[in-house]
């Protein structure tokens, strides 16, 4: 109606109350009509919700002391952030600017260099690595990259929750299979939760395009063994399937475990792709950069999604982590490599608080890699009110519960299960120990004081 | 064959020569094999080559005088570099760690003031704005939020390369309409470059998604007149379709050009997604971040894309950025603002491009806005030896030669252009001009040079 007229007298009519209200009316008439076509295209239906955006909300609202997101609550090593700091303002003002798309120069020459000794195979700098928006875009570009409508991808249970939709995103079926606790009493390790080998070995297909491995493994912890890699990896060259290997919390392991990178086995470089974090790495979750390395012909599927995507990553924050990088290849396995040291120092926390909730009933699995803790909660049932919460599930209710009347915050461990499966870990939390030593000795007084209470 | 035997035993089988060789015969042997099931999905077919990607490593083998990417070559404004570097090692270690996946909270707040403001109604920073890993991102999840298959999505040529590929990715089918050039002799203009109105209305049908806008536009530099808008806006209105608009060069226009956001022109806020890019605003295309914004409702669809693919975006930047905004906040419109400041500062790049490319036969268009300049260079035919290149677009064959032969790069046009229309363009090239007046110097003696030889 406005629309035929010119902007003075658009003007005019827009300062009349009445008629901006028609046209306000007019809009929601043409809302309504837009709702159907201007849908959520049907590859994305089931993932709009998400349990970050509900619990960040969460903790803004009742202010818990939250464990729940995992990031470190205290400073990164110094060197990182003052590099940064120094590249910003730095006298090459290039360094603000576009840099290489599959990644700055600097930094995939420093990431070749680490990988290449930790592989024992050279890997080329140019071809073989891809530098990320986060270890998730490293995520969605491999999964994107190698999922076509049709194709099955085994995702094992529990999962980091965004490797679900990105396959559907993709037109893929994921098939799950469950970590199955084969343990109901005494100490609890992450080793215990263990993959049925027939369960896994009966998942494979002619349709498996893919794996997803995730070790270290979040929320549970588990260090995979040389023994499972070598089942996953017979299984992966017996069915021609590529196994994507989640290793972000790689430096991340407690003595006497060790990381094994499934790419080391015989006849895995040539269909793994393994992705790693500067945020894991160094401590700086908030500077979003990843990657991904593998074979030049599986990667060049990822370059084509990321520049389809985001195109290049930002250059000051991949030159700090590429100078950070510089620094810890010089101190490769000594005692002063923050690769050692952070372990050392998280291995203290990780004790601390399996204690703490022990102390107060819980039952944890303590964690040999990773810096999260899954813990069972169910002797304090009748210590929570979980009526007062209408979610379906329980630990959704749980943790609901706890936030806003013990203000302690966890995540539910079932936003990491599929549908079907979610029940099996209905009775659990998930609490993350990468915070400082008064962050956790709050949470053990609060846990500590809510056993007392009543 | 390796693969039943224990680690130490592969230690040991591993460094036999022989036993290696015979070990990477036969991965090549299942390489192979797997060519065809680790292809890329049809989905991104016909987007693996980037003209990013070929004229990046031209100018890193011939090293001329890079007229190619569009970024400045001088340093960004104080006040921003320094707040990253002061944010990177602040007290608030917080700020190197996660934030708000959808935008930092201070970030789309000063975004929400800043357009508030420009558009004359209030936009929530919680729900109409979305921050993301460079406008490139925000193109991606707004294209692939609101595509599905059969969908056709209206490009206007030339067009930013990663429309089409973007489009097709998400199972769209783009529908093309060129400026075309109304002009043939006397001073060229971007304004006479223009939409056949006739030949805009007929490619809008029933089966038209989106529209993609780009104002100020890239490469021609064409401000889009209210008239030219509004045109659009009734098509968009009459057959209920989004209108995307890069608006990525908003603050880069010149006298007596103003820039209108097509979302401000009544019955277009509803229906469209307006993007917008840090990088270009404050002159720093390394740091990757910028947003989209426009209604609730459309906007939940990209940030289901968003949670995604990269889910959130770094926060030390974010936090730069924010900075930046409020300090500009403050003078807006006002002779010391950098976005008041800086085209006027661009405004002698482009009159002095202009001349100096005029000056050796070349007829450039003059843009009205952004920093690109299109300049035909068919009068220079004789003087550019095509026959020692091998494309097949004379553009690029103009293009790569001078690169190698002259030392001065810039960009094929074609590269913007679909399939059947890249000869619409085949004898123009796009030269940059946001670079230091000596580059700009250095680069008009080069040319002088080159059309004074043989």
């Amino acid at each position: 109606m406005l629309t035929s007229l010119g902007p003075v007298w658009r003007q005019l009519l827009r300062s009349i109350p009445a008629l901006n209200t028609l046209s306000v009316l007019s809009n929601q008439a043409q809302i309504s009509t837009m709702s159907d076509k201007f849908d959520l295209p049907s590859r994305y239906h089931g993932s709009e919700k998400s349990v970050w955006v509900e619990y960040i909300q969460l903790a803004l609202d009742y202010k818990p002391l939250n464990l729940g997101q995992g990031f470190p609550d205290f400073a990164a090593p110094e060197y990182v952030t003052k590099a940064l700091s120094e590249v910003a303002t730095g006298e090459n003002v290039l360094l603000n600017q576009y840099t290489r798309g599959f990644g700055h120069p600097r930094l995939v020459n420093a990431l070749s260099k680490l990988y290449s000794q930790l592989l024992g195979r050279e890997i080329n700098s140019q071809t073989e690595i891809l530098v990320t928006s986060g270890a998730y875009e490293a995520l969605f570009s491999t999964i994107s990259g190698h999922t076509s409508p049709g194709d099955e991808v085994i995702i094992i249970e529990p999962f980091f929750d965004c490797y679900d939709p990105m396959v559907r995103a993709a037109g893929g079926t994921p098939r799950f299979i469950p970590l199955r606790l084969n343990k109901t009493s005494g100490k609890i390790m992450s080793s215990d939760w263990v993959l049925d080998p027939s369960e896994l070995t009966n998942v494979f297909n002619s349709k498996t395009k893919a794996i997803i491995l995730n070790t270290p493994h979040n929320p549970i912890g588990k260090v995979f063994t040389e023994k499972e890699l070598q089942l996953i990896a017979d299984l992966c060259k017996k069915w021609n399937v590529l196994c994507i290997s989640d290793e972000v919390y790689e430096w991340l392991v407690y003595k006497p475990y060790k990381h094994i990178r499934i790419a080391t086995l015989p006849g895995m470089w040539e269909r793994t792709i393994t992705i790693g974090s500067a945020g894991k790495t160094f401590s700086v979750t908030g500077w979003k950069i990843g990657w991904a390395y593998g074979p030049a012909k599986l990667m060049t599927n990822l370059q084509t999604v990321h520049q389809n995507c985001v195109y290049t990553c930002s250059t000051p924050i991949q030159e700090a982590v590429a100078q950070g990088f510089e620094l810890e290849l010089g101190r490769l396995g000594q005692p002063e490599s923050y690769f050692l040291s952070l372990p050392r120092e998280l291995e203290a926390k990780r004790d601390f608080m399996a204690k703490f909730l022990s102390d107060v009933g819980m039952v944890p699995t303590i964690p040999e890699g990773g810096y999260f803790m899954i813990a069972d909660w169910s002797a304090l049932d009748d210590k929570v009110n979980l009526d007062q919460e209408t979610d379906e599930l329980k630990d959704y209710r749980f943790t609901k519960w706890m936030s806003k009347n013990v203000k302690l915050q966890g995540i539910p461990p079932s936003a990491f299960y599929s549908e079907p499966h979610k029940r099996l870990i209905e009775t659990s939390v998930r609490y993350c120990f990468i915070k400082s030593d008064e962050k956790l000795q709050e949470a053990a007084e609060i846990l500590q004081k809510w056993k007392a209470s009543a």
